[in-house]
């Protein structure tokens, strides 16, 4: 397959649009997946998505106003529903029966609202990615948006080979450990993952100080894939020998890095991003020291990640080698277009495999 | 017809380059209709337009100096007088024959200085647009010229439907009257108007400050179009019953918006206003605010207009969707297509219409 | 030969890339004809010169850092020696051999760092342009690298023909004198040369500073052109009559501006340039006062040169006329199309004659 002839995203997915707290009683635009959408909370706590440009003449509806449930143009007036359906028209009784805005699906779940950009008929909520540590009460955390100008797949490569962390975040949760222990990959329709075991290592100032004990350490990552775009690493340490890769964690701490990053245009990107443990609980200051931290080794990323997009674009058609490191991107990779060809016609189907 | 096929303006028209004060004893560089002109004034009070380039090595003309009524190459010293002629070269006497860069017929009338960018045999300066309230001494008041990042007829739709006002200038002028009441179209060859009478209505505060008397008012906004890009606003309020509808204004107070608005490029245009009024004629201060005011009510205008473009660009091909109160920018832009459907070759004429 | 149709410029040459104090023990990133390449100095001197993305994920080489003598990618630790063959990968032993980067010849001479982007078979270091001037210890000075937005032949054009000194510098070194001397014109296959004596003439300011002398003087300007990109001006002033135009130039002072215009893309280039003179050898102010001199001088060319290619660009397949100026510029133009069509495929070699 030639990733470069097929769009570079499928729409039959939920991504993230938003944070809950983003979506509020007043008109907030982003652009998802190449299509401008307004989003608003409805009085009964529902959010809508319609298309960000009005019937008449395209201005943006989020120059407009909310009035009630719906959103009025900034320019000339005309009202429309969350469905997308005209309420009103300036000087006219009569509306136009085709007055009306494409709507996009939208639920809100694990603190994020999700929107499909696809066919309707198709958005079943059952199909939300798993993010579910973000709102668990056995879990506490807390997150970000930041916008990335990349192809969202650079951000899935990052994530699904860890050994950047050896020379992109040397200064902090870098450690040669990870670039030299093996890894094992495993792989289904939708899922991948990317499992390493760090065993009887010396553990990174990170985790030494979460871990609060003296002594070498098991450390796990386990990198959960969920197409198209969701990853869910499972990270942490127990004291070296106390069962933890067997199963019994109980001895340690963990935590989880939740990704999910959601195409904008096709060389830019939303990276939502949280971290949760399962310990501390109610340590608010940790939740925030925590927060932080990740935003700062996450700029790190950004840089890298926007400098290397900036290289694909100089260097068109070139291809990337791989490495064995590369194992677990390259299944990312593969679930990816297989989501995109299903949503080819037929024929282009069959020319995708 | 279908005007995305067509250019965006025609060239056989006077497109008002600059105001009269802004041309000088001085280099003046503007762009109009995509081309790119020098205009200074001549030592006999005319004005010299031609193009902004040096014919040797293409070196913006405007960024020389004049030197009595020819302008001067900064680079290699080439003189070109007015008409476009080279009279000096370095280092050589015979001046090479062919050299000249084209001039453009500019003439100054109502305070605008007017150039033509078609064919120079028929820049008749009757042809000019009337905007003589600009300068007729029963007439006092001010204007300017602001940038607007959008093709120029997304101005003339503007202008030509003032319903917009209830909702974009709903703060200052905006007053639900305009949108409830109907209008009326005429249209000729050059010529479209829009007509709305709002008889016995309580002013908005603007008019109720300018008449200076309590009580309702007939107000009326009669909007003049002359094709390609000229349009001259006749707007006032006289009080109710006093005979305004049938031509008796004698007891009211009337103004003209006074705008043409010159294409730039295919996507900017320059758009000069003014405001004129017949009353209180030689109140400085109220010439000032007038002008002021218009400027911060035009300045909400040029926010709408850019974003309007920046959507047309972004769906490329999309339909523009007419309700009834675009009937005075239907006929608009009917008028400005036939004009530049005129200058096409006849086969592509017969293909246009 | 329509110079539109072939490339901007050969690649079999020597261009400059560098000052030689500007290559460290540290990685500087630069763009020549395209090509995005990182430079480094080696523990024994020399000088390395790679292509500037990483062989597995493109990723600029120049965002890593040094470790020896090697360079190490800064997201997954791949190292590149300077001939641009891989040294290291993470988590595998074994190294796969197409693992490579480019590398390009590169030589250090006359105190500039010099690259040669074409086939490295032909890259012989008898080739380097001759600016013996900026390190030989008859001569004293110093210069600069500056970057223009324009096509580095913009540049050729503006040295080959100083009459532009009148009108671009009249307050500096400009002099009517210039534009009204006849010159004289030689070339050869690689070489071209402008040569013009102003005889008995009143020096400008700059050169009657220089001289130190009252009276009139003898004056030249020697341009020498060495094809593709260097432009070495022998220029001065001596007593008149005292023999300098038959070759006695020992009452006079004599300085080179040395010039190399390196192409950083078809429309941008970086610009080398020094002074050195044959006078006041020790005068460390008097060098400094001559750089910054010259570095004012050529901001107001700068100006010039952008507005110039600015221009070119939006009159794409505008013809360049020429005035008998121009002879000069026309040679050197000449020369550089006769080294690109060398380059071409022997049919299109054939069509570019």
């Amino acid at each position: 397959m030639d990733a470069g002839a097929l769009p570079p995203f499928p729409l039959n997915a939920w991504y993230a649009a938003a944070w809950d707290h983003e979506v509020k009683r007043e008109l907030l635009p982003r652009t998802i997946c190449n299509q401008k959408i307004v989003f608003w909370r409805r009085s009964d706590g529902s959010v809508a998505a319609v298309e960000d440009a009005c019937w008449h003449r395209l201005l943006p509806l989020s120059m407009g106003r909310l009035d009630g449930d719906d959103v009025v143009c900034g320019y000339h007036g005309l009202a429309f529903d969350g469905h997308g359906r005209c309420t009103r028209m300036p000087s006219q009784e009569r509306l136009n029966p085709s007055a009306c805005v494409r709507s996009f699906p939208a639920v809100q779940k694990h603190r994020f609202v999700w929107v499909w950009p696809g066919d309707p008929a198709l958005a079943d909520p059952a199909l939300v990615p798993d993010l579910h540590w973000n709102d668990d009460p056995e879990w506490a955390g807390d997150g970000r948006v930041i916008h990335v100008n990349c192809d969202y797949r650079l951000v899935i490569d990052n994530l699904m080979d860890l050994t950047h962390e050896t020379f992109v975040h040397h200064s902090s949760i870098g450690n040669a450990a990870v670039a030299e222990t093996p890894f094992v990959t495993t792989h289904g329709d939708r899922l991948a993952t990317v499992t390493r075991w760090m065993t009887d290592i010396d553990p990174p100032p990170f985790w030494r100080a979460q871990l609060g004990k003296p002594g070498n350490v098991d450390r796990w990552q386990i990198i959960r894939f969920e197409a198209p775009c969701t990853i869910a690493i499972d990270v942490g340490v127990a004291p070296a020998g106390t069962g933890a890769p067997d199963g019994d964690r109980s001895q340690g701490v963990n935590g989880y890095v939740l990704n999910t990053i959601t195409p904008e245009t096709n060389g830019t990107c939303h990276y939502f991003w949280a971290f949760a443990r399962n310990y501390r609980l109610h340590d608010q200051r940790l939740t925030t020291e925590l927060r932080e931290g990740v935003a700062t080794i996450f700029r790190e990323d950004e840089l890298v990640l926007e400098a290397q997009q900036k290289a694909i674009d100089a260097n068109p058609g070139r291809p990337f080698y791989n490495l064995s490191i590369d194992a677990g991107s390259m299944w990312a990779r593969r679930l990816i277009d297989r989501m995109i060809a299903r949503e080819l016609p037929p024929a282009a189907q069959q020319a995708a495999e």
